[in-house]
């Protein structure tokens, strides 16, 4: 019986063109944290089971999370997300470590999902958090990564948008102006949650079920309308709400000195569910009318240790899975050709005597730093160029048996289609020469 | 209840010191295999068990894999080890792609194990692979790869040392010298296999076990008294069995030519278990007396295909995994110290006023590729030098009111002690002055 050479169902095989791709997006994301001075950090796959049940409640767990028994009978997981994971080792080392903290990671992360596009049953997430930074302007920084990290790929704000809201200004309209008790805000979290991703009549219908009186469903329509910064800060005001807005005001101020604005929608649907976030929230969306969807999350939680029986220590964070990411880019026509990888120069030699003499530079030019692929057979001339073309170098050494002879190698510049001889000992001539 | 901070058994958490760590290995293991052209790959975490069934026999399954079956009834492993994975990716793509096939990962590999020095439930493995090449030279490369990774690291040959073999000697020696059957043939392989961790009376007495012929006993001692490539060239003769000896005398000439003897030893006990090898099989051993084992195996194969129903294609591989390589490195003071992040400047203000001038540099930096951490309180001055060494900035910018009037900062390059003042527009001027 022959075995299946597909990978596991709604996973990936990297082949180098795929590989290379993720490099590039991975170097992207690094340098994106690292120029804010951000610090990588990992953790295990495997976590025990009772750390996302803590966080995320039963539901998480029971459908969508890949658990397992092992053979000493602990519950383990795959990890489905970082969170859990970095709230479990801030919380062993806060203490000790200046703040803020500010912590970065590229995780393989697993759900048990149907897969679709853009969903896969793993993906590779970027992990950006600050941990114990005053005022607002942790969050500043958390967007500012986002921000850059797009740019960085040569997306503008005519590709993608930062929609994001405030928790504590949803609370504060569900408490002070809708008047609903903590079951219906529950509920209406839930709802508005979707909001984009249904219609207006499903969405209709959905709120009916909630019974709410007349009155209220229209203050939850104007809340809903609200589409800047600038009208909730009035609409907050006219509800005598003024002091829920203060955060909002002070971040988008900001947003503005460093001339970020064009990428900030204030959006009253953002909510995030019914995750962990205590303040901001925010989602950024492809512009792209073909792929209207969020292509990341994030915001401000306040609580994250307290299942570890620690002080209360709040961050901002958020996560941009390799998927979406690429989806994004494929759109907009962002994406690089990765197909060809990049070697310096490729050895060839045209006669077997001439072998040890090809070996012998390439190990030479390797210590120098130099991408060197050799080929290990006698390669005839006609062959060796579409050999260099897929092997992406530049240059092409041949060697026959005249080489050998006067202890030489021939180097073809296959661009300027110039060529030169130099003797084996000539290394940083050679070295020289390959410079481009 | 208090959920556990540690992380679930025999796993690690990568706080960022440790994570730079493994950066530092990673960027080493990638250069070494990019420098002979190697390309990047990787493949899924999970498979399905028939994968590892199909090439490991049921033994490794049952006693030491992550194995579950998931929700749609599919019976999966995380990956124990990478090559069941890339020999799944060759052999979709080995008909189209020219040969020779060059292909290296680092992936992360769970085993069930009880957890032990140089062993634990999980770490990242550098495989590296060529499939296809001709004759011995993809052996050569191989090896080439092994000791200039280990070089890159400082390591030299008084520090390690490749002990090697090759299965189609120790098959022909028990074939045609101890004449044993094909059963006792595997019996011999485990024993042989465990020869360096045992006694010299532990292994005779499994030997013994055996009921082999005094005649039988005293050829395989004789055998296993072979330690020189030399030593086995000349005895293979003498039993009538130098074509046996071809490849391994010809793969030595060429270490040899490369300067690489002396990193080799001949080691009749280097057999690789049950695994699926073929031809050359070696085992780099640490020299350290405190940590005198193997770091990491490897080997040419033939068949790797074969459960795919693919036509053979050869190979040679090897695998080196970060926890034996950190042990290693630590043995022999070759670890550089990770504890300290590296910035090029710490922007920190003294004055709330300041707080946009600080971000406004800060971003700008940025933009120039810089690492630039800003304080997001005001900061005393007298605390400003010690959170620059913690953040490994060798430049401290200092903004204050006076600052903020004149549209400028100052910065202090700690090392010199020295100090200048620069107008905020000035940005390639701040640049040039932090470029050490």
């Amino acid at each position: 019986v022959s075995i299946s050479k597909k990978p596991y169902k709604g996973t990936r095989d990297f082949f180098p063109t795929q590989k290379r791709m993720q490099n590039y997006f991975f170097s992207k994301m690094s340098k994106a944290a690292e120029s804010f001075g951000y610090e990588p950090y990992d953790g295990p796959m495997l976590e025990e089971v009772e750390l996302y049940k803590a966080k995320s409640g039963e539901e998480l767990i029971n459908d969508q999370i890949y658990s397992f028994t092992d053979r000493g009978e602990r519950f383990v997981a795959i990890r489905p997300e970082m969170t859990p994971t970095v709230a479990r080792m801030v919380s062993q080392v806060h203490k000790e470590v200046s703040k803020p903290i500010r912590w970065y990671s590229i995780p393989n992360l697993y759900r048990y999902e149907r897969p679709q596009k853009g969903r896969l049953r793993e993906h590779w997430q970027f992990n950006c958090d600050i941990f114990g930074a005053n005022d607002i302007f942790g969050e500043l920084e958390i967007l500012q990564i986002a921000i850059n990290l797009f740019k960085s790929f040569g997306a503008d704000h005519t590709m993608f948008e930062i929609l994001l809201n405030d928790r504590e200004i949803v609370d504060n309209v569900f408490k002070e102006v809708l008047k609903v008790d903590e079951e219906t805000s529950y509920k209406l979290y839930k709802i508005i949650d979707r909001y984009k991703k249904v219609t207006p009549e499903a969405f209709d219908k959905t709120l009916n079920e909630l019974n709410l009186d007349a009155n209220c469903i229209k203050e939850l329509k104007e809340y809903l309308k609200l589409n800047k910064t600038s009208d909730v800060i009035e609409y907050l005001k006219s509800k005598n709400l003024s002091d829920t807005s203060k955060r909002l005001e002070n971040l988008s101020t900001h947003l503005n000195l460093l001339q970020l604005s064009d990428f900030i929608v204030y959006d009253p649907t953002i909510v995030r569910g019914l995750d962990y976030y205590t303040g901001l929230v925010f989602e950024i969306f492809d512009k792209n009318p073909d792929n209207r969807r969020a292509l990341c999350g994030g915001g401000s939680y306040a609580n994250l240790l307290k299942i570890f029986n620690e002080p209360e220590l709040g961050g901002t964070g958020f996560g941009l899975g390799d998927v979406t990411l690429e989806n994004f880019l494929v759109g907009h026509k962002l994406l690089p050709e990765f197909s060809t990888p990049k070697n310096d120069i490729l050895i060839t030699f045209q006669d077997d005597i001439a072998t040890t003499q090809a070996m012998q530079v390439a190990s030479e030019l390797r210590e120098q730093g130099l991408k060197v692929i050799t080929t290990l057979d006698k390669t005839k001339i006609n062959k060796v160029f579409n050999l260099a073309e897929k092997k992406g170098t530049q240059f092409v050494a041949l060697i026959g048996s005249d080489e050998v002879t006067s202890k030489s190698i021939q180097i073809k510049n296959i661009k300027t289609k110039s060529q030169e001889q130099f003797k084996i000992t000539d290394i940083t001539k050679i070295q020289d020469y390959l410079k481009v």
